[in-house]
């Protein structure tokens, strides 16, 4: 064992473990593991899956990522929508409940848990950075109104099959009058209860003398308890005897050994979901636990993330389960319940495995209706519609990408969506930086400090023009700067001097460069030095190892103000203003 | 006429124009006139057309330049690259020769033009800008070895067709011993002589007692030497019995009228080529207007460069040309030569229209490996091997741009290369400035100026962390802002206070935005203050309009010293440094 192998973060928590630690973590995992229960059921479904899968899902990745990860209390498993990306990836090429289906969600995590691995390490962290805030925003709104409308048709009981969005919501409105009302009944009132729920069963718990650990324990198992409920009902009624939709059975047992199918040809048409779900998943579980560290003054490594996410789905793949990510709800619920270490995954873990060998015929009877309120009340948490007013107000680009994301994921799909909208925010960027501020800038009389002509009165001179590049030069905004020197140069027949304040610029490629000595020929041309200021040192190291500093007509000054008091001392001197 | 209408720059040319500017006109007229007559023949062959369409598409559109342009003496007409584009994107289209080909060539002209019309009245201009440096060498470069190895086969007669450059460059190797010595001997003989023309005859002519301007057209004539000695020798011989090819008949006239193709598929196939042609024609003609418009100070305006190139490439769609761009090589002569307006182009226009009408029968007997001996010395002059070395030396990221355009171009045609090149420049860009130098800098003693901690002896506290930030902060650099300050947090616990200095932040995105709050929100869970220093006016004016700034922990102060002189006062201090 050499200093030179990567420790696990294992061995840091397991050094400190305690009496207090294991009793935190015990009682953390016990409510997590009975909000889990009905959730993965639920994720299940949504993903086009048997129930029991759902319960797989939620037990290797779980010990996996303690082992692994670099959050103390992130919970990996099923999470709505990476389970929505599942079902839209293999819907495609199998039928829901087929044996070739349930190969294809096992192929799909595998696939993704190696592309994160390869990701972790290769380091590749940084190109989830490429999904904008305006576009995960979009797309979980998206993703989950496309949720909501999908669990819709269970709930009510009805018939509705579109490809978007929009003709699926056709399609309910449609067959509304088919209702089944029994169903609907128990979905509705489910739904009713969960929302209740959330703000309610705290306050009257407390009421009824209990402490305020336990009540808001019990308040997080309420989905259990509706769950509870609805199967005691439909059994006492036999209510799936009268056309009410029920689980069924569910076999009990260990998560099966599985393994993925190795055809190249439907590794290739898996590939691009596959790194779609990668990314969004990482994405949304690197947030999540990024936000829980800081709150202790931990911290998670995005590049161990990657690993441990990619263990985890190899896992959830080689255990009869499908692609799995670290969850906001269960996560927040973890660290709530006051989850120290990795440990209480691992107890979470055992309490699944636990339910999935010994509860499941006590399932029997759960309505699907009750399944589809449950995420239909996880979803709609998700849906954010005032961030299209913060983001409108803040900035048109970011707004138009949120909108195309949203838009195209309810009209054409989840990866659809996603690749829009990543690709129109990278061209809005670029749109942006090809065409940078540049602004003409003066003396403000009695500082050193200079300023946009345009905007303060300063000091200049007819002989000089000072110029500051608010960007980076690079190929696609290097000609804009030749054009702004052109069209100063052809309206100042008096100019001698031309200055570029380069403080705001953080690199100047090749093309930039040769753009500057282009500029720098034609303005020796017309008579005019050019004279650089401000240069940042990294600019300057690359700068020095070429001809141009050589060629320059002019000279690089430390600051811009040395500059004009070399080239116009005239405009130190001056009182009047321009 | 009112002043909202856009005026002609034709108008403010012909107020001034006297009999000084009509010779001087006349005479840059007659020397560009005899270079383009064999230019235009040997391009035409190069796009796989009749000889006479080369003369054709030098007419209408140096005419309708010379009306629309803005510089004035770009000289419009076929050039080396277009044409190969021109021939690679219908040569898969129509065999060489028939007339669908002509109908594909006037078809893919005036598709260009419209797009370049398109692209000037809805000020696309800036989409050029995309094309970098870098990518613009290396596809010049493998333009002009891709050329000349196709024209090698015409010179030594032999058989040669290969699917890229290599493959040619095989080809040409294994059937080198079926030279046909008569032709090789013309060609090789051409190439040599052009090539000794370029340095030796303007001396020799001075010597022989010819004044200097005089010399200077005399060698710039040598082309036309070259061809008229070459058809003599072979009308002599009879050559052509021989066995080396001549041009043969062309028919005399002026030129006709002719529609480009209406079919929709037709111009779906040709969208793309057309696309490609418009940005590659747009960008060398600027740069070629541009450099020659400076030395003079005057300036032209790239929005009605593309109006004035689309119009022309319209033109020359009408009257049997094919696509045609502002060449380097004619345009520097015309300047060199003195021309002073573009009336200079009219004159150009009249002369070629006359050689059209009356010199076609004395182009029989041209060989056509004279023709392609003129096109090898022409482009063996683009290569430019040294921008290699150079790039390198500046930088990996532009020199793998370089090299990747290059590579792919010669082996897999001039559109994949382009295509290739501008993605690759693209990503290398993106993923620049998606990991941003950040340095945190402490105080230098004795002045208000902060440095790199790790390169500087500079006074910190413990207290305090400052970064600099050395990039725009946008979504896809935003979470390596948070990785860096959640690492500094996590092993510093004493901080209380970080300082952000935002002097090289041109911008905040509304990703980078909820970035920082998230950074704010959990420093103030670690028991951290979150301050900005030396903020940007346009980004302030954007942050003041969100809540940000009300829920920062901290301040933003005006500069960075004022920050550290409020909140760690104990570094003024300091004598001992860090």
């Amino acid at each position: 064992m050499g200093t030179r192998l990567p420790s696990l973060p294992m061995i840091e928590w397991m050094r400190g473990y305690d009496r207090s630690t294991l009793s935190s973590d015990l009682v953390a995992a016990v409510i997590v593991t009975i909000m889990l229960i009905p959730q993965s059921l639920a994720y299940a479904a949504l993903a086009g899956l048997p129930p029991q899968v759902g319960l797989y899902a939620s037990i290797a990745p779980l010990l996996l990522y303690a082992v692994l990860g670099s959050s103390r209390v992130l919970a990996v498993g099923p999470v709505a929508v990476v389970s929505l990306m599942t079902a839209t990836a293999i819907g495609e090429l199998a039928q829901a409940g087929s044996p070739h289906y349930g190969t294809l969600a096992i192929t799909l995590a595998f696939l993704s848990g190696a592309m994160l691995l390869l990701m972790g390490l290769l380091r590749l962290g940084f190109l989830a950075n490429f999904l904008s805030h305006p576009v995960i925003s979009g797309f979980i709104t998206a993703s989950a109104l496309l949720i909501a409308a999908g669990q819709l048709k269970v709930i009510l009981g009805i018939q509705a099959e579109g490809h978007n969005f929009f003709e699926l919501v056709r399609q309910l409105a449609s067959h509304i009058a088919h209702t089944h009302v029994l169903t609907a009944g128990i979905g509705l009132g489910t739904v009713a209860f969960l929302f209740w729920a959330r703000r309610g069963v705290k306050p009257l718990l407390r009421r009824l003398g209990l402490g305020p650990r336990l009540s808001d324990g019990l308040a997080k198992a309420a989905p259990v308890a509706g769950i509870a409920l609805t199967a005691l009902l439909t059994w006492a009624g036999q209510w799936h005897e009268q056309g009410v939709r029920i689980v069924g059975v569910v076999p009990a047992g260990l998560p099966p050994l599985t393994l993925p199918s190795w055809d190249a040809s439907l590794w290739q048409q898996l590939a691009v979901p596959a790194l779609l779900i990668s990314v969004v998943g990482f994405v949304e579980s690197v947030s999540v636990g990024q936000t829980l560290a800081a709150k202790r003054r931990q911290r998670i490594t995005p590049n161990r993330e990657l690993v441990a996410l990619g263990a985890s789905n190899v896992g959830a793949a080689l255990t009869g389960g499908f692609p799995v990510t670290g969850g906001f709800a269960r996560s927040v619920v973890n660290f709530d319940a006051g989850a120290q270490t990795p440990a209480a995954g691992v107890f979470t873990a055992l309490g699944i495995l636990l339910a999935a060998l010994l509860l499941t015929p006590a399932l029997y009877y759960v309505p699907q209706a009750t399944l589809s309120a449950t995420i239909v009340v996880a979803v709609l948490s998700l849906v954010d519609l005032r961030m299209l007013r913060s983001t409108w107000a803040y900035s048109r680009s970011d707004f138009s990408a949120v909108v195309v994301t949203l838009l195209v994921t309810l009209a054409a799909g989840v990866e659809a969506g996603l690749v829009a909208g990543v690709a129109l925010s990278l061209l809005l960027y670029l749109y942006k930086t090809s065409r940078p501020h540049i602004a003409e800038v003066g003396l403000v009389p009695g500082t050193e400090h200079f300023r946009n002509v345009l905007r303060h009165q300063v000091q200049v001179s007819p002989r000089l023009a000072s110029l500051r590049v608010d960007e980076s030069l690079y190929f696609a905004n290097a000609r804009v700067l030749e054009d702004r020197v052109n069209a100063l140069v052809a309206e100042r027949p008096e100019l001698k001097h031309l200055v570029l304040q380069c403080s705001a610029i953080n690199d100047i490629d090749a093309s930039a460069l040769e753009s500057l000595e282009a500029i720098d020929q034609r303005l020796q041309d017309a008579g005019v030095q050019l004279h650089l200021s401000e240069v940042k040192g990294p600019v300057m190291d690359r700068l020095e190892g070429t001809d141009f500093l050589h060629h320059l007509s002019g000279q690089v000054y430390l600051s811009h103000f040395l500059a004009i008091a070399e080239l116009a001392p005239e405009v130190l001197q001056e009182r009047s203003t321009v």
